[in-house]
């Protein structure tokens, strides 16, 4: 089949790559619309050491299983269910799990992929393809609102206007928050602002230690110092960007503040996909552009331009 | 009066210094006995560009106010009462707040001090002077089991066989919490080994991730890195050492096992005075040495040695 493969060194698309040839449990799905995720694009410069076929985001259609024939999303992480974690009901923390497209398991930039029966969830007929395919970062935004309770009375910011920003601000919005968007793009700001809630460039806010809840979704190294700033003591920062390099960051401030950072991966897939179906997230704006599979190489150069929200990639 | 004091450059005890005046509302306390912590050894290294006479924790006579004559301790943050944050129940984080030895207000390595009125606990004539020395750090420790639900069947572990770390392991044993204790000096983890608690020397400790809630109280850059070793998944880090200097410290584990990060400062002084008069700590033997006022600049270098625990001096 055609795949788009990181071999560690370089990323192309293989047009005779292996089909899938899922086990007992698992289901084969012929992939409809993929999304490009900055975790794509942080694999490709060595995150994670994986080596695969990329992708983690998409709606397909069901082969076999439960579900043949229709259309799903599916949750990314495939667990073992006998670890203490997966036990103790955390199991997207599984001691054993892969992850798709992400760790030691071929992902959505494909024209097929597999995944356990357990991980899907159907979509109904009223989502399209394109926004159905938001659902995997839309339950990742909806997870915060499972970690941390947040109340319309409180000052709420999300630092960041990228992909993960509007979607956590679509969601605070659904939910009947009102949160301030900070951010570096006066065209994503716009988008925010079409959303009736306020967004302020990054140079003109005012970190004055006043926000109740600070979402970290700028997805770069200063973006948790930034943070600190606008939390109030003894508020909240969701932590969403993984982080590797902290130099000169001074984590005085969390401690002196008596911060709490609350990091947060994925989430709820049956969630977003009731969301996806219930909401106005208004998120045909957020697609930058759509590229057929043969050419997913060039979809995850324009993902990584400053101006781009999300690509997507077509099979 | 006698006060050793820091001019921005180094300390010195000065037989000379102006006595404190307090003002209205302000109480007038003769220091009977003083501790030495490790903001006093950042103070000097330039922390916080403090100037003047260092030193918080202490007991006292009260020489005027409502505790005339009685023996006191003190909170350290004296505040406005009107900011936000006051008004929000949080003195503690008074915006306007000056702290004692620590932020533009006069401490305790002196013959005397002033505090306002209501910073002041009056210590029970069954605690001796050397026990009440310790209500401050003792506070700073309890204020952890206020910011975090800790339950018995919990596995709990403290990083740091210092100052703090000791405090917290009798805390957490005064609750009828067993926690383990991971610390480098073995004259230090033998003493935790006397509470009965369980002690072992950080290189051998298994940093398993399974730790439901892990203290950092190492003091180190090292300590938040350590305990993200730790801590399992979705479990809680109370981070206790102010950390100005992060270099390559990844902090992606916090997002990836949604960990909870808990900054913690000061605790309630009441609340410590209690508990150093109800609970058995055995805390005569942190107390590594006493020096007199006059030698107080010997005293801050020793409390700097390796095998220090906590140095006092008596004016």
């Amino acid at each position: 089949m055609l795949a788009c493969r990181f071999d560690g060194r370089r990323v192309r698309v293989d047009p005779a790559y292996p089909d899938p040839r899922p086990p007992p449990g698992e289901v084969d799905i012929a992939v409809r619309l993929a999304g490009v995720c900055q975790t794509d694009l942080e694999l490709v410069k060595g995150y994670m050491g994986f080596t695969g076929v990329l992708g983690h985001e998409f709606v397909g259609t069901a082969l076999d299983g439960p579900f043949e024939g229709r259309r799903v999303v599916g949750g990314i992480n495939c667990v073992c269910g006998r670890c203490d974690l997966c036990r103790r009901g955390l199991p997207t923390h599984c001691r054993r799990r892969t992850t798709l497209g992400i760790d030691r398991r071929d992902g959505a930039f494909a024209e097929r992929l597999a995944l356990p029966e357990a991980n899907l969830v159907p979509v109904p007929d009223a989502v399209p393809d394109r926004a159905a395919v938001f659902a995997e970062p839309l339950a990742a935004a909806i997870q915060i609102t499972r970690q941390v309770a947040l109340m319309p009375d409180e000052r709420l910011v999300i630092l960041g206007d990228g992909r993960l920003g509007q979607l956590v601000a679509r969601v605070f919005r659904a939910g009947g928050l009102a949160p301030t968007v900070v951010g570096k793009a006066d065209a994503k700001l716009d988008l925010v602002r079409r959303l009736g809630l306020t967004a302020v460039r990054a140079h003109e806010a005012d970190p004055d230690t006043s926000a109740d809840v600070v979402v970290e979704a700028t997805g770069t190294a200063d973006g948790l110092a930034m943070a600190m700033g606008f939390v109030r003591p003894r508020g909240t920062i969701v932590l969403k960007s993984t982080v590797a390099d902290t130099a000169g960051l001074d984590l005085a401030p969390l401690v002196v503040n008596e911060v709490t950072v609350v990091g947060s991966r994925c989430g709820p897939m049956d969630a977003a996909v009731a969301m996806l179906a219930e909401a106005d997230l208004d998120l045909e704006p957020l697609v930058t552009a759509e590229y057929p599979l043969s050419e997913a190489v060039s979809a995850l150069a324009a993902a990584a331009r400053p101006e781009a929200i999300k690509v997507l990639i077509r099979p």
